[in-house]
């Protein structure tokens, strides 16, 4: 583990949420991250790392979505980091949203090590963010769908620091299908598991196989019909309240 | 559709909640059920309507607490009533639940119109509890697993003053399928399809076949891990806020 800073980009600040952006040193170089805080709060909070999806990026909607509404309804930390050949981890900066895809499912097939790499770059997330006073070494969720599970299942298996995951849009299929089955079996946190009843990426049997490899007792598993990319709005709210319920149980819940 | 009143049998009060017994005429003679209303208050309100499962009654545990919770959280009305050969209906009063259980599957193979006369029952149910001041003749909710579900899913298909429901622990299967598919392709409201992973009594994919067939397009699955009865606490709790969500839409969350 290296012992690098983190490095600050840039910040903003927008309704009580301080976003800032940043760089570590990953495994194969410069990894681009934003983190989201209660703006002018000090002390240790909480923090989820939200995956992206492939051909999106750490800025795009829903990401930043979440992360703000952790932050204000519930007081935590967010982060997300560009995944392999995604957002500014590209020349283009992600602007044309299906090379980004094309790209990675190519070297989803070709580059076994781009999955540990991933690891060690949400790892080192984590160690540099559990280093800042406003959000110290507490529990840390962990939020990623479709690509962001296929990259962040191997780290919810191998990293205990995180205490819940929102794990989906994924089965036990692809190229690294018996990494898959493996890395679910090692599971051991509460995990909300979501489907997409007609998803046309990923089988649904392919889905129910691997939530049912998850090694954790404490497993739920929502479906609900529509494509891939459809989740609804609803199901977002309550992959919210999922994490919120595991990281600060004590709270009461927000008006 | 008769005219016959309802007849009370019985009240008490606790903490709030007031629970009255009472007695209509059913399609195959009295039916015995039960209503939760907020003590003392006057004016019309959502009535829910809880199906309890083979071998329970109108008056097991989770049936109580959901009424009780449905009332205290939401200022709703809510009213079980006991299926054939369960409960009041028995000479025992439900005391043998093995019994219960053993009657039920009989039948549901062997008396085709049971269905069709617990429809009836529900549905006079409804028309009784309506015409009471402090309920009238707003939204209804359906909440029944299991048998709950086989007695339930045809009124939710039949009528439309249920505008929600709760639904699961049950598949296309049994003596009934045809019609259950049936009956599925006809539910227009939005449901909560709840799925014990592990169900030994009805296989996971006939519960899933029944998911598909229900023909509303606003419905989610949950899947939890375990056997038949362990539904968990939380997907309880799940039930009571989409109920809740969908008859109350414009209240504030309980704190």
């Amino acid at each position: 583990m290296t012992t690098a800073a983190l490095r600050w980009v840039s910040s903003r600040e927008s309704r009580g949420v301080s976003e800032r952006q940043f760089e570590i040193d990953g495994a194969r170089g410069p990894v681009p991250g934003l983190v989201w805080t209660p703006a002018g709060a000090a002390g240790g909070r909480p923090l989820v790392l939200i995956g992206h999806g492939a051909s999106g990026s750490k800025r795009e909607g829903h990401v930043v979505a979440l992360a703000r509404r952790l932050v204000r309804h519930h007081g935590f930390a967010a982060a997300a980091i560009d995944g392999p050949v995604h957002g500014d981890r590209r020349q283009d900066g992600g602007s044309v949203a299906g090379l980004a895809f094309l790209e990675f499912s190519q070297r989803w097939a070709g580059d076994p090590e781009m999955t540990d790499d991933m690891v060690t770059d949400w790892r080192r997330t984590i160690d540099r963010l559990a280093a800042l006073d406003d959000i110290g070494a507490g529990p840390v969720g962990f939020w990623g769908l479709s690509m962001g599970t296929i990259l962040g299942l191997p780290l919810v298996a191998a990293d205990d620091r995180i205490v819940v995951a929102v794990l989906g849009l994924m089965g036990v299929t692809g190229p690294t299908s018996a990494r898959v089955a493996a890395d679910a079996a090692d599971v051991a946190c509460p995990v909300l598991f979501v489907v997409q009843w007609d998803d046309e990426l990923f089988e649904r049997s392919a889905a129910f196989a691997l939530f049912d490899r998850l090694g954790t007792p404490d497993k739920r598993l929502h479906a609900n019909p529509g494509p891939h990319s459809a989740v609804p709005p609803d199901e977002l709210d309550a992959t919210e309240a999922f994490l919120a319920d595991r990281l600060a149980p004590d709270a009461a819940p927000p008006v």
